[in-house]
């Protein structure tokens, strides 16, 4: 068995409070006494129980990394710097999925069993109320790519979702497309409702653009074709605005499927520039959502918060940038 | 603040011993004891802390889940069915992401730390030595996608390597290439060293059929895409067999830049059959490595280790299947 605290303490013949101060940050003790502790520690092979410490310190540096869409490609650059950055911190994220959950409450208690210092919710499709079940439980929680709101309750990451559909919008007028589409992820996600809300705000200021919109059932690859193949059947827009990327590619292979060039024929422009929209054979066109920046503030703030629980609810936004490919004519 | 055991205890007016009984699964309590504690609880919004139970069951619960490249999308499906598999057996994933980790002992000591009750290595790609260095803290663990021994040292759930590049070597003859290729992962993985053993030995058989191998620098898009143009400049072979999937799409992708048609002038076959080697406009040929079978056994696996920590080391191997789609020649 592992060498305990108790073991340390009577090897080294000192109390087993000299052991435990030995081991704390900042806790007083004579150099004499941690030498002697630490000597016995080394020769049991003994290291510090970060979880029987957190019953003193309160401190378990768990934090809860919650989402929802596992199979989206975005989420391998999301867990990559969730990860990296919280670990940089001597923070350590529990993951749990929430695919085939439908009742919050259920998370809520198992990351609040865990005593986790905290929970950065990453999604855009969890409902805004899923985040406030933690704050209610005094547990501190950032929302990244949560919904931005001029009067947040609670910490929000990420970008303004309206203003990054009128961007898109102004992107296509300049262009000279006259008849535009969206085709957004699911019609109950915060990013598809408010993309929308901005790109339909923009398109009202030029009547001579004809405008529609639908709604695909998940930000997947599959879903995104479906409801091109179904677009398909009736008249098509001149260019889809997608929800995000990889709705974009399922658009892209339902476009070659009925016949069409891109961009010759019709026009996609996608949303986030997950990594493979830059690979040589999809060259999707989109607008870049600055992800690592997201992610990294995401987690300064939660550090932040560890520190000042009562932290004043704080939106922090970040701008979008198109990123020119092959999916758009050029503009004129 | 959050109500505690203690709390519980004064308020149902009980001993602490009697809360800590009736939250604890297969303790004895008598039905009237249970109902006035649980009534204490509910009314005090009190759940059991894990991590504080965990001193006395010595079980966390938490299990390590351990990887070294988060960018290769089969990682989507990897962590969806870890997350999920384990969730469903009350286990908690601590996700450590090594990308950047030069020093294994590092790891294994934070771990111990935690006091997981077990790791899995996720990785064909870091030293068997990793894994070993888990046992050797007698921490149990399994290495999913490790390297298949008939004396195995840990536990190892996954794939006969040598065996899959056999078959992939039997199906480029039936199709009658005559000179084939094997563009590997890092020279390093020892999933690339062994499908490249399977793959020689069994071309070995054909002496007509020329062979040639080379490695790109890491299992991604880029390294692929990089590997196959740097190939370009030379004669090429009239198929090629990649390390895994994401490798062939980038050498898709460089095939198309340098003018030659997938599978007319060119073939390719990748190995995984990822999720999106599926997509309509990828369509990969690619041997289908059973991701879900080897993830589930491995939970299972884990499971079984947590009641029974000294149990004999085993490897569990699972069947691959070759899956046809657009990118190589028939079958004559």
């Amino acid at each position: 068995m592992a060498a305990t605290l108790k073991d340390v303490a009577m090897k080294a013949g000192v109390s087993t409070s000299a052991v435990s101060r030995t081991f704390t940050d900042g806790a007083s003790v004579s150099d004499k006494m941690r030498r002697k502790v630490q000597k016995a520690a080394a020769e049991l092979g003994y290291s510090p129980n970060f979880l029987a410490r957190s019953l003193t310190t309160r401190r378990t540096k768990l934090i809860g990394l919650v989402s929802n869409n596992f199979h989206n490609p975005i989420f391998l650059e999301v867990f990559d710097l969730f990860t990296r950055g919280l670990q940089d911190r001597g923070l350590r994220p529990l993951l749990v999925n929430l695919s085939n959950e439908t009742d919050p409450e259920h998370s809520v208690q198992m990351l609040h069993q865990y005593s986790v210092d905290g929970v950065i919710v990453a999604s855009s499709t969890l409902p805004p109320a899923f985040s406030k079940a933690f704050r209610d439980k005094r547990i501190p929680v950032v929302n990244t790519f949560g919904r931005y709101s001029s009067s947040p309750e609670v910490h929000v990451v990420g970008i303004d979702n309206a203003e990054a559909g009128r961007m898109a919008a102004r992107e296509l007028i300049e262009r000279g497309y006259k008849h535009v589409a969206f085709l957004g992820g699911p019609e109950a996600a915060t990013s598809t409702q408010d993309r929308l809300k901005g790109f339909l705000e923009e398109l009202a200021k030029c009547p001579t653009v004809k405008v529609s919109h639908s709604f695909a059932e998940q930000y997947s690859f599959q879903a995104g074709r479906t409801e091109m193949l179904r677009l398909g059947q009736g008249e098509l827009a001149e260019v889809y605005f997608c929800g995000d990327d990889v709705l974009s590619i399922g658009v892209l292979s339902a476009i070659k499927d009925l016949g069409l060039r891109v961009p010759d024929d019709i026009g996609v422009i996608g949303f986030n520039d997950m990594e493979m929209s830059s690979w040589e054979n999809i060259a999707l066109t989109t607008i870049h959502q600055p992800i690592k920046q997201i992610i990294n503030s995401s987690v300064e703030l939660m550090a932040a918060m560890l520190d000042e629980p009562d932290r004043y609810p704080e939106a922090r936004l970040f701008p979008c940038q198109m990123v020119e490919r092959n999916t758009l004519r050029p503009r004129r």
